[in-house]
């Protein structure tokens, strides 16, 4: 591999010149390459025919043997439909390939797994779950990626069904995994049990919904989650299935007014809507609250006003401290999970993976230090490890 | 990449341990690989969030800038579905992995393509059809491999049809562009023009439709095909569409015996069916014939009996001189269609293709030296070359 900066193909007068992310993509990101050379006749003979018939022979009498002897389950499909990336909504599947690409060079250089993107030219729930059922035996796990709510929901629950590899929707699942992580250091920052904070969830879209849940299940009893309507509560009409198990599992109190009243002596907001805030709300949170403002590049509340009222404050940018970024999580989901065998992730792995992520922070924990940095090389081997042993002791590896 | 013989992993007592077949599948053949290392936050920065959505956005705005930005252009799925593999049959999608994986192996070793096994959990062929057109925004080309006959000839046609990218079922005409390649050249050894000669192709699966096709194409005339139940001709009933076209296109004098009634004063052999023929067959074909007996491992016809008889003999053997092997084609064929952005791969492409692989024998032909070695570096850059001038004249490039 080269530098980045070595990267650049020399296009005098070209309109891309000026920025070095253009150079970094000239003719993508990734190669696929073999991992023994074929330099003669017997080399030849070896990986592919004659030879081959015999491994794939022994796989057809044993197909466990597949494991050992095929590179399939090693390989993360990252799959998208290009209907929600990043910020910049449906663009498609060609344009999404980048994402995709730079997901899997992250899957690469941090859970040392190898990754295809596979992005799909349909946004129908029904063809996707096709499509992806068909290549399956392709791929040890998939990965889906900026698929738009609530579309991701159904995909990912009937692939988790339908399949007995690793299933996991990292726009939901990564984000809550380190929103989590971060959430419990900044609890032992501010000396507070985790299940005593009241937290208010700005969104219920992909991450939104995965947050609440796994705050729910990491022990955080008073949530409450709105939408761009206000808090979701019993007397709301006309929810999303997703929604409506939002409304039976949080606000307990059934608080019915806005997100910016429900701020008022919160502990925690978490942030995953867009849009702005204003100074106000948070100013009437309760004193040495958390401020986790996750909308990306633009944070749903200014970070250096949040620093005048919460004692820690994390945002999605990478020029900020305390970045809340996926790459914490997925690489070592996946491989933890591959590791063991493991036919699913379940909400245990999640919640050990939060652990571990946390726990590499340690003694070195400080308001602007909550979570590690997304080239902490210990990270991805922390989680593999912890997901690895969670699904060996709860007998869903293989 | 390391030596094949360092790949074998210590495993004592392991029942695959003399076989070294195994030890080079050991963990699977491939891996994909970043382009670029990412060793800082600005690294990240480019290949991921924030940079990649200023690329993203590009694509999205202006399409054809995914053929520069992302890897996908340069990416061959081999698509199989594990059907019809090797001489195995129906191994279904896992044991066919290997097949797969070592396909890609080649076409990263001679064609400078990276390429991902993709096999599926079906043998349906609107399934396959539905698949393969969802995630084909993924890809530069699709190679399908060892699909069964005839389902492989709708679903390479629906494929096609589908998709602006080359598809090609390589069990076709990887085999018939290497077949004529051959064929031109053993024409010059014993000194006849093609077009003259008489042909009786043994096999009407994949391989046998698709050499006869490429045949007519080049300008052979008079040729006879034989299935199981012998000479294909107006009078037989019940037959497929394709083997219908066969006998509208094939067979001018309406002969309606068997195969072996059929070679008596032939001049070309082509054994496409496995099985074995008797020392007569042989014996009755006319002086100077040529015999091509592909089935693999064990040829239709012994070489060493054919050479009493023939003056040129090719096998698909690698032990054996005329090796008749598809990656002296597909490589090449792939690459070639991809550098000229080429919509689809031709018949005037594959004769092509075929000019240029018996071309790089040239003057050093021989009776037993008809086509390069497998391993000939030069066979596809011609190959690449000769199709990618053919698709820019055809106006089938991008």
């Amino acid at each position: 591999m080269g530098d980045i900066a070595d990267s650049g193909h020399d296009h005098t007068g070209d309109r891309f010149a000026e920025d070095p992310a253009f150079a970094v993509h000239e003719g993508g990101k990734l190669t696929v390459t073999p991992t023994r050379s074929i330099t003669s006749i017997a080399d030849l003979a070896l990986t592919y025919t004659p030879g081959v018939a015999r491994v794939s022979s022994a796989i057809a009498a044993e197909p466990a043997l597949a494991r050992r002897f095929t590179w399939a389950p090693r390989v993360v499909a990252v799959v998208s439909d290009g209907s929600a990336v990043l910020g910049l909504g449906d663009i498609g599947p060609a344009a999404s390939l980048p994402v995709m690409e730079g997901k899997a060079c992250l899957f690469s250089e941090f859970g040392g797994l190898s990754a295809v993107p596979i992005v799909l030219a349909t946004h129908d729930v029904d063809e996707i779950v096709a499509a992806v059922t068909a290549i399956a035996p392709s791929f040890g796990g998939i990965n889906l990626e900026d698929i738009s709510a609530p579309r991701c929901f159904e995909v990912e629950a009937r692939l988790r069904a339908a399949l007995d590899i690793p299933v996991m929707h990292d726009d939901q699942h990564g984000t809550a995994i380190v929103v989590l992580a971060a959430l419990r250091n900044a609890a032992r920052v501010v000396g507070r049990p985790l299940g005593e904070l009241r937290v208010v969830v700005g969104g219920a879209g992909a991450a939104g919904v995965a947050c609440t849940k796994i705050l729910l299940g990491a022990g955080i009893g008073d949530i409450a989650v709105a939408d761009s309507q206000g808090i979701l509560h019993a007397g709301r009409q006309s929810l999303t299935p997703i929604k409506q198990w939002l409304v039976e599992h949080t606000n307990r109190a059934g608080f019915a007014g806005t997100l910016l009243e429900a701020m008022q002596g919160a502990d925690v907001y978490l942030g995953l809507s867009g849009g702005s805030l204003p100074e106000s709300a948070i100013a009437a949170m309760a004193p040495g609250c958390i401020v986790f403002s996750l909308a990306n590049p633009i944070p749903e509340v200014d970070p250096e006003m949040a620093a005048k009222y919460a004692a820690v404050v994390a945002t999605g940018r990478s020029d900020l401290p305390n970045q809340i970024n996926n790459v914490l999580a997925f690489p070592g989901v996946f491989r933890g999970a591959i590791d063991a065998g493991a036919h699913s992730i379940t909400e245990a792995m999640k919640l050990a993976a939060a652990t571990a992520i946390a726990d590499v922070v340690g003694d070195e924990l400080r308001p602007d230090y909550i979570v590690p940095s997304p080239l902490d090389r210990r990270v991805a081997d922390a989680v593999a490890e912890a997901v690895a042993a969670c699904a060996r002791q709860e007998g869903v590896a293989g």
